[in-house]
């Protein structure tokens, strides 16, 4: 009798040993990644209409772009990604797509926060006043050295960092890296940062005199 | 005796098992860091000096800069740790500091190659020059977009990565982040684009006249 308890347990035991196997090599592998820019020309709007409506991305773009992956497309998707939040520290953001991608995660109701540089989103092309006209919160500096971070943070779990700034120039014609990384212990410390700088960018801070000369 | 050779293979294993943990215990965990900036002003002097001479760093220093840790002194440590090879990928170089740390490493004897870009390299204050007169190997674009990447391989084994220009305004002024990673995935990515790089900007390539206007 005391055998037979003997045998259900073991077998009791390589079942569970084999589920948590199963399990752990069924658990997604973290995201690492890294883009290299200059990114190849590509049509990315069937991937931007299929983040606004399912089906929508089938449907034949007549512009003359070729059809692919690029370093572009694979940034745009990790941001569509989005569920709950997208924090965007960005010294430059000029890029019409990525725009178009931020704006999209807004009107699905993920919550999107950005900080940029004051200068920066003065000048020509910047698309930091449309965001705000769709009634994303922005914020930005007033001290005389520049915000110059260039990091995104989607859903609290997946950082993506590097030297690109968010422009066609630097997409299509600068030698530019970003890092993808689902890593916690990066990912605190950049939200950690983040945070710090939102409360320190809170308009209630902001002075009425014009920023100092950089 | 068959018992005493079954105690003796289990006391071997149990051995063996110990020593496999300790090793695995004593190897150094990979660096993993990040740096943010502005970074506070502190003298650097002792650190240079203690790298260049082992001895020399306690000798005072009679500038009126606070002691202490600091991103900046942090990053010079991390270069500092090279022994073979330092590659560096960077848009901007001014800052004396991190100028006075490579050529440190190259009179060592690590193999330190710069890559740059050109129009970066022939601004004021730029520490190209002295790399070069330093007789450091330094090779930069000739392209209309921007060599914009700012990351150093120390020994092929760890990273640094980020926003960061190698400029005392970066440092001192503004918000920025590197990465600092030791981890053979991103290494390699990272190592292949530099030595992608470092052939296409192979000076039998330069074309004799001036780079277009960006």
């Amino acid at each position: 009798m005391r055998g037979a308890w003997a045998g259900l347990a073991a077998a009791a035991a390589a079942l569970g040993l084999a589920l948590a196997v199963s399990v752990w090599r069924r658990r997604p592998r973290p995201v690492r990644e890294v883009l290299f820019f200059p990114s190849q020309l590509v049509c990315t709007e069937a991937l931007l209409a299929e983040a606004a409506a399912p089906g929508a991305g089938s449907r034949p773009c007549p512009c003359p772009l070729p059809r692919g992956d690029c370093a572009l497309s694979r940034l745009l998707r990790r941001l569509l990604s989005a569920r709950r939040s997208l924090e965007l520290c960005l010294f430059a953001f000029s890029s019409p797509q990525l725009a178009c991608a931020v704006q999209l995660l807004h009107r699905r109701g993920v919550r999107v926060r950005v900080v940029t540089d004051a200068q920066s989103m003065a000048m020509k092309g910047s698309q930091i006043g449309l965001l705000r006209h769709a009634g994303i919160q922005v914020r930005h500096d007033q001290e005389s050295g520049y915000m110059h971070h260039k990091f995104a943070i989607v859903d609290g779990r997946m950082l993506l960092t590097g030297s690109l700034n968010w422009t066609t120039q630097a997409i299509q014609s600068n030698r530019e890296n970003v890092l993808v990384l689902e890593d916690e212990e990066y990912v605190k410390a950049f939200l950690d940062e983040f945070e710090r700088i939102w409360e320190e960018f809170d308009p209630r801070n902001y002075r009425s005199f014009p920023k100092d000369n950089k």
